[in-house]
């Protein structure tokens, strides 16, 4: 891949900045094993204060931060509710069975989002031939579903269906801090409706490693067993938090411009012969569907040509990410090629 | 319950009869653990060579036969394809995850039946994110889809779709053969659609206990040891085993019986202003819904107050099942009751 | 295997007498998953009124009984401590890691018993790179112990290790009659010990197929999930039970023939010059090695030209067991058989 | 933890040296789950290339290295072959069970290294009650073996057992370079012996946060998607890689200088009269055993108190680990303490 590339692949796929290098570089650290990395428990803190939760726990990946927490809230033989085209369901490499020996209850969402009503209507009777309901799990944005957004009143609702039945609430944020920037719904509110909150450092914050799982000091402490079983105890990790103590100050604010990018993208992208439709652009995500005349590997084919790479994301569907290394300069080269095409 | 009840909750509610208790009574038994005992031999043997499959395995329940095929053709981090009503996902209390710690992919079917398109579009590519597509999963008859068969043409294509991916294909023949009764199709063919097959023995046969779970002679070999660690492995099984055989040479054509009174009963059903809707009769299953003015619970609690009883299956819906010891005159004074609520 | 044949490779290979048949044949039966069998809620409440536990889970077999146990009482994680020969960790496929994801401390036991201070020495102390230890499992006769039995006073200093730590404490039980028998210990104090205890029907009481996993009430509630996953949830279940029924009644105390007859043939093997070893004799079992100058297969060979059959148990270890099919003709002539080899 | 501090609980405790961490924030990166990041890629292949291996996976721990081989190698119902005080039994919280549902045969090792003998002793025959062996583990140098190496005519003997019985073979390397060092073994020759090596790069070698599990191509990409499904799955890694690149190049021969200090500290150590006993030091762990009359908590309490941290290894056992941060200076200065205590 060389400089000259404009990567609308993923969000993941940002480097550092100098400044954030520069944090990292500068990081007081510790053997984190035998916590004792001042860096790491900045930032677990600093994560959790955010979203007005006790306790964080930092790991390699949101994966980790997912299926860690998925492991802590059920037993086997118990049921998680999730979309179903949740990330944990269906990009964890069928984690929840691995790990947790847990059933999915598989919903269809509108565009990734669930009613309360729904979530309800999936919590399994008491009976000797069904697993228990142990976990509902939210995703938001949501990745599939065109980076989404949840009404808070939605959230709140299918949380009171959570505590009426006494089932734990977690929340996939992989995005949540672009979800906040889009709605401006408040962080705060996030920590009295879910039970943990898996929040991610490498994607619209740009950090090269890390998320970071939220929840109660008593949770938290539970995880850190299944996090050494999963091999996501690190040693002096201070390195790779400090650029996530640096992107929470410095990263945030700033995805409303990413936001604005992708909101421009589609509607380019919607004003093309061979687009047969744009999910609503809410955040960062612009997924399109392409006419069956135009083949989706010949499109990403002709984009590489020039220099510009995308997500093939389903049959004729194409992924666009924009990121902190996507500015407005190329936002319009690639307005040009797509409008050549 | 009295002898008076007339039970329609279902087709496990058989008891032997008095010429079935004298074949189990005479049963030569061995130590089966040992693989010692003629008459569980003689049953497998017999099964398998019915559907023109090697070998069979006796096991306790076809919860244990469905499970012990899924264990033996899956692995861990792959997933498993069937029908999001299905009883391998929908009853067997999670059993896909927490006994195979595999994942599902879940196809909505017409009544249950899927179509070699929709399996084929469920196949997981390579990805690092995905599991591995390991089985694919049949039930026929399909017991939420109301009793449904499919029809021979599609098992072929999905059979083909399964060969063409190197995928193994599973039968759930809980009620196998009702459906072979039904249709009239050939139980060798499905011996070459099928990897493996599992047969239940205690519902329309009337067996007190016991399924068969058929496949090649390497595959039943490996299953053995999964038998065993799952406590299925037992000593003098002859007596179980031998009511199977009866059952296999006395208690198939009549299921044709059994289907004729389910249409009966599904056509004074249809005809009741307090039915919504009767799911269409093939076999032994009558599924209907009440109107919403009928509140099930009490339509249910009715029933038994004239000594008829039914299952509740889902929102307003119930479930009748026709078998063994349901008879002409049994099944008028039920229609006398229906016709009179 | 012709009548001739002397059987002593197990107490599994028993055959029910007339008597135990008819009793099973005259059994009132229901559909157990709808816990509608009343022989079998017989048996269950029958076999744990004798052990003064709460109820019973009437299981095709003691792996089984013990391997819900297991899965009942821990979690992932988490780790149990047992006897490195015991029949849950050597014979039950490594069931303990299947099914409950959960490690093993495994103690070398005096003849498979295990004393109060190793137990308390293997608890792991709580630190994240540990499982939590969940569950202390004894064996009592211990099989591999060559049928072994505890004193009452180091059952009575385990338990209090177990209440003290609060770690459950189960007992395979799967010949505890035998040890009731053979030491006077009554049945009612090991209710007050062990939170649950595994009971085999099918070895000295000989019975066809069947164990009972006795506990509290709630214990055992939650354990029919357990078994319905593992595929133990059978149907007309009462004929197995009735035989289980008869066997509480009629072949307990008569255990002390099979006693009898073991030490008899133990006193036999330590006479000949061929035999290195005999195992103490202290119920069923006689465990003996053999010289290196007799290599084992060439002995059984020749047992097996003489109509006995017994089993290997190791290098040069062999394991006759006396059963309800062995009367006092056929130890004096297996008696002659030996002195003669 | 002051500065002055004299840390000697684990060689985990290093911090980079300037040099090291120079070349961390040179370094260049990319997306490593699309395996775009150029400075992990070099160190996968030079760790590979230096053991004779074709492929390499870079993980977050030594813990995920380890798991995801057992993980690849094994199944469920199968047994790994390992001595009873190795890592991953002893403080992988289980995760053999956890991960792979797989049992333990556990060897007692001479100071943790096993014979060929007991390991083909070991491997279970073909039977419906036991597990399949599908794995050796071995552990060089054994950490809780007092660091002790393992002579290669050992490891001939034992991959010639693991070839024959076709069992695959498994190297904890955590500290395999200390042993490389110790022993003057080439480490062309582990990968002749092994079919895959977990090396660990943050314990001697000193980088921050790192594995690297060695193999073949094919075994290597199998286990992508474990450490996928364990989130081990980083982004921007090749910071963390650098370190190891460095470590690998400048880190290894210094090992020397750790040895001899450890030697020192054993010899001290052996003439004190409150230790009873100092295992033989081969490498850079010197474990020790107080006499009773001075009691572990309060001789590491009274360690503290003069700045020195070591770590407690069991009732009255101590450990102490030489490593980067320690020099000739700070020996002299633990020396003088535990002259004087």
């Amino acid at each position: 891949m060389t400089d000259s590339v404009i990567d609308l692949r993923s969000d993941t796929v940002t480097r550092p900045t100098p400044a954030m290098l520069e944090a990292m570089f500068q990081a007081r650290v510790g053997d984190d094993v035998y916590e004792e990395d001042p860096t790491v428990r900045a930032l677990e803190q600093e994560a959790a204060a955010r979203f007005g939760l006790e306790a964080g726990l930092f790991c390699p990946s949101g994966t980790m931060t997912n299926q860690i927490a998925i492991k802590a809230h059920t037993e086997p033989l118990s049921e998680v509710i999730c979309e179903q085209n949740s990330h944990i369901y269906l990009w964890e490499v069928g984690g929840i069975a691995f790990h947790s020996g847990a059933s999915v209850a598989l919903l269809p969402g509108n565009r990734g989002r669930l009613t309360a009503a729904q979530v309800e209507a999936a919590i399994r009777p008491v009976n000797v031939h069904y697993p228990t309901t142990s976990l509902i799990s939210l995703e938001n944005t949501h990745n599939r579903g065109g980076g989404s957004c949840y009404a808070l009143a939605e959230l709140e609702a299918i949380a009171e269906v959570a505590r009426r039945h006494q089932i734990p609430l977690h929340l996939d944020g992989a995005r949540i801090f672009n979800a906040l920037v889009a709605t401006g719904q408040p962080a705060q509110a996030y920590g009295r409706l879910f039970d943990t909150i898996s929040v991610c450092l490498s994607k619209g914050l740009g950090t090269p490693v890390g998320s970071v799982l939220l929840g109660s000091k008593q949770f938290i402490q539970k995880t850190k067993r299944i996090r050494k079983v999963m091999g996501g105890g690190m040693r002096q990790a201070g390195y790779l938090a400090a650029a996530g103590l640096y992107a929470l100050e410095h990263n945030v604010e700033r995805l409303a411009d990413d936001h604005r990018r992708a909101r421009q993208l589609g509607t380019t992208l919607a004003a093309q012969s061979y687009v047969a439709e744009v999910l609503p652009v809410e955040t960062n995500l612009v997924i399109f569907r392409l006419q069956d005349t135009t083949p989706a590997e010949q499109f990403l084919a002709r984009l590489e040509q020039h220099g510009i790479r995308a997500a093939s994301f389903g049959p004729q569907m194409i992924r666009l990410v924009t990121h902190l290394d996507i500015d407005d300069a190329m936002i319009s080269r690639v307005e040009a090629v797509l409008d050549a095409m």
